[in-house]
């Protein structure tokens, strides 16, 4: 990299959990800096939000049009490079259709889009445009989640037969969204949030792991959608049974209202020579189980060779310097910035630097939203998958 | 109790797993003395094993019938007290209806019978005779899931909303039955294991500790059965939504092919007000989440007053010292000697006696195995649950 | 074995303890039947644990010199083969000796004798006599700690070069000896329990895991010991640091009022090529860590070939069924048993057999604490090690 | 804040590892942007690392005494607010003294300095100055770390009696510095490291952590230090029993050479009615162990009251997001910035923003390396500790 990109923001302005995640992450390794924003819809706390950044007046907007059209006005070296959409979710499609009709990489976070027919439109505009779009499908960017994809893209498991993913959490437990918790309110209304709740939110998260780790497509799904809070419009609760394209079978679990648990997304992939399990709770650690010998602990930043490129690239310190969700996030801003330089400087990026989710992966996550949804509300036991 | 009980056996000669389990069980409190035995099919393998056992030659039987009779015609002091029965599935209901008939009380391994309907009439007779019948679900023997139930029933966790239970292991990742392996043979042989394999010896213990802990009956299944090794000839993995008669849903998963595993029940139950997590391989340790409280871990053994009487009665040592599967097992086979002992001293045993599984969670469990049969033979998303 | 091996019992009584555990080992195996007591200087207790035990009358006795000279006049086949002595600390010796003199052999709970000089007295008993004594230092039962030993007897992690071993325990963090506890009150009165307190408790099991495991003497003690409960007439905690004679050195450490902690025995050895860590709180696990590999789970009850013979002499159900304290301390009776037996039979112990604890780990214990109080008191840092 | 902080840096030249820690923290929070350096005494490096850090060549120095005066030279609003020190321990002392004597705050890796003396006169330039130093001591940046701080403070734990402090490493397990590592080479290089390898290296952070989180002050140690690997020329692996000027006991181990072990950094401290548990390998959990009651999981990021303000401060994220080491080390640089921030705003920082390390614990730090040396080489038992 020749020179820092340059970042904009749409959303994320004081008091946005999201938006804050994001600043962490594009900060840390130094390779990018927040240059401008159109930070909130409500023009009192934009301003306050860029003051707060260190952002130039000049560079603080109050709409993402504004900030779109002033920032393709300067020069080349002084515009932003990328520009991250931190909204809500009904508020993704436009600003970033815009964003790439203006010529601007995006990062965005998921769920991609709305509904799926949005999330079709925005693949087309990509690849028409040709411009890089990135989503923050935070977990693929943990080192040992990479790890365990190489193990079983190297046949380290044999062929898969199995995956459990779960993802409790418990935030939901109460009717929060009544009670003046704003970020309860949005996930839990059906104008804003999309078509689930529960899915949206953090099942999307789940299915993408189990189909990034075993590099299998979901065909066909048997889901169940509750709300298991009295009072609540949409659903809080989930499970689906899968099958994949290679003949391996899944369970997804996802909850919000598992009172008690914080984030704990959980897989397990088993194949015929042995098995992995990953937890978000202690990333660093992948236990890998075999047939016939011990179980062993690998762990992220250690010097042994059993550790893929992909784990390694992704980590900034050595064993047992734990790195956490942050890194994982900063992960997928590092590869996709150093991705955005590579094109920028007419180089060749290496495999590892463009192992970030993709406008593709937003679009199976939005589809994995619409067939759930579907299967919830049918009779028959499988629903077969439809993008 | 005025004397050790005696106990005779039909099944579990030398090298079979699980008759070597309920002696050891049955010994360890000193309630109970292995008097006689019909141990084995091959006389040779029988007479030998009553040796090991320093069983009397006289009370060493060559065939159940012979023992029941023999045992019958001794005087009431001497002859055996209850018999357990510790053959494979298919062999379970033959001997437990003649000891029965002939006035013996009875411990039966699980699955309680072949099938539903000989359950059902082994309950007819059971009512009928008036005699004891425990089955060997051993993980309910175990205090700190007793802790679990105790939390529930008294309301701790708030209304329960949602249950998780699974269950992997992975001793069928090959196909070992072609092997040699003589447990794995008659394990996944439809003519002794039952309808199915998977979840006739391992997703019927899931099943019964989710009733257990909850207090709630399942009513409605969604299952797939999955055959995940070539060339088996029955299930090997199998995953369950389920629907429970006080709304709550659950997710059960149930695999002999998660290669690796040992033997990892783990349950998860969550409530309005909190959730509890209990994992057998850890089994002393019961994980209690709150909502706006920090998590507590429960121990076993442990002197605070948060122990139910009935997770204290089953336990034999201070917190930290380990109680295991055995501890487990012998949960069961003492609470069945006590309450035994209390019929035959004409005193009522106490309610933390009376805990142990009965006829009736032995004919739940056949129901489970023929309900999710049906289901996973069936297009319907769901399939009401028929006792 | 031809027969059960008939055991007695001097202490042992209603609510005493250790006894109880003895009893639950002893039974677990079906291979020992507690024929005899002399359970408590309390005759009415006395009389009322017999009964509890199903003991006969006529050997239900009021003292050990009663019920030695008693059983010493039955026929062989009738007397009891061995005694338990569990008495307080301060009545091991004289129970001890008697029955060596009435050629009985002797399981003794730890520490062996109120002091080193009788320790010294009754191994030369033992000799002179050419009896069996067994002490029942129970965490060298555990098969994780027998696979340690292995591990490190075999080379495996190379030369030895730091051991850490710790036993927090908490339950003197109050004055409880002043409460009614009648455990605390002579495990803390100097005229019962010996020198130290919670050296001759807990910190001879950590000093006896450490020379077990290492296979390597303690040379010279650096100690501290501290009473940290105000009003305490005896030390509640200690520090040692150590040196063996194979140039490892090495840390003890050992708390009974370490607030909250359960019986938390770690130890941890560190050679050249890797380290072994097992705690007893999860007993079935033996981490090993390795220079230039990742970690690895041992886990007792596998079918791999990683685990020595005398880990899976010691087991008793396959991997994932937790075996824990009661199972160690039943697996020292058993072994005690089988070696007894080949004696009486005339036929060979194996090695396997032949683990278990000895007089002279019993007379090392007594040493270790008289050294370790003698260092405590010094002014000097290192004290070498006399026995 | 006005604006974002200037920073410095003196050392951390391309592969030197803590300077890049030292870069990825201070970035994270977009509070500070790195403006300058000396970067390496290698004038190619020096120069190539600056550009990798997008410097601007100006401002790439060859020298620190070249950027000191350069810097000073600048405006007040260009010039650099302060420098970081993260040269070996040899070479901390002559540059942070020159950058006090020219206005500029000083952050410094531990340890402060190479020999106790500098130390000295390092705290007495600060002082003479009025300018703040920051010491990187990054284990008490973690959130759970300040939460047991505060919860000992506020008498949460009773009197403090125990505290068990450990430091297992494993990466000196081999004579690494002979076979070109040169982390290795220079930390077990008297001349370059200081008198004490482990305790310079880790000994300290245990140390300090400690007395951090207890409140109290080590008055005494009996320390070893040893060196087990053969032909190194220091010291590898040490312990040290301590006495605090609060009457409380502890023992402290740090070992470079623990085979297989990470950076395990563990500490346990005993009150009289309870006692904190935390682990830097799982660092958002703090176990919190009472006597009377189930143990606590006290969880960073999580919204019930337990948590202290001095743990929420340093959060960034909700329960179950996993923060790190980076953020630990973040969290110190930016206690710093908003301390300094404040102090050129003219305004009062809060206790929050006040809770780093100073030029006070760098010389607590020197001195406990200094009296460890000393009582390691002493035949008696205890050494008063000296400043």
């Amino acid at each position: 990299m020749n020179r820092k990109l340059k970042m904009g923001m749409v959303g994320g302005g004081q008091d946005a959990f999201i938006g804050a995640i994001h600043r962490l992450a594009a900060n840390m390794d130094g390779l990018i800096e927040i240059t401008c924003g159109a930070l909130s819809i409500n023009p009192v706390t934009a301003v306050a939000s860029g003051k707060a950044l260190f952002l130039a007046e000049s560079r603080t907007y109050l709409t993402y049009e504004e900030m779109f059209k002033a920032e393709a006005a300067l020069p080349v070296n002084e515009r932003m490079d990328f520009v991250t959409i931190v909204t809500p979710n009904f508020a993704h499609f436009a600003p970033a259709m815009m964003a790439l009709d203006y010529g601007f990489n995006v990062v965005i976070e998921k769920p991609i889009t709305f509904s799926l027919e949005e999330a079709k439109l925005l693949k087309q505009k990509v690849e028409e445009t040709g411009l890089i779009l990135c989503l923050t499908h935070t977990y693929s960017g943990y080192p040992m989640v990479k790890q365990a994809k190489a193990m079983v893209r190297e046949g380290k498991l044999g062929k898969i037969r199995k995956v459990w993913v779960e993802y409790p959490q418990g935030w939901l437990s109460k009717l929060s969204e009544r009670e003046g918790n704003a970020q309860a309110a949005w996930r839990t209304d059906p104008t804003k949030a999309g078509k689930s709740s529960v899915m949206g939110d953090i099942g999307t998260h789940a299915a993408h792991l189990a189909e990034y780790i075993t590099g299998a497509k979901i065909t066909d799904v048997c889901a169940e959608l509750n709300t298991l809070v009295e009072g609540r419009v949409m659903d809080d609760d989930g499970a689906v049974m899968l099958k994949f394209d290679n003949d391996a079978k899944g369970v997804l679990m996802a909850s919000q209202v598992a009172a008690g648990e914080e984030n704990a997304l959980r897989i397990r992939v088993y194949g015929e020579k042995g098995g992995i399990e990953w937890l978000q709770h202690d990333p660093n650690t992948l236990i890998v189980r075999w047939l016939d010998e011990p179980a062993q602990i690998l762990r992220a930043g250690s010097n042994y060779s059993h550790l893929s490129s992909f784990a390694t690239h992704n980590c900034r310190t050595p064993g047992g310097h734990p790195e956490g969700y942050l890194e994982a996030f900063a992960n997928i801003y590092r590869n996709f910035a150093l991705t955005l330089s590579c094109k920028l400087d007419g180089t060749e990026p290496t495999a590892e630097m463009l192992d970030f989710p993709s406008v593709e992966d937003g679009l199976r996550g939005m589809a994995f939203i619409d067939n759930v949804v579907t299967s919830s509300q049918s009779d028959k036991k499988w629903t077969p998958y439809i993008m």
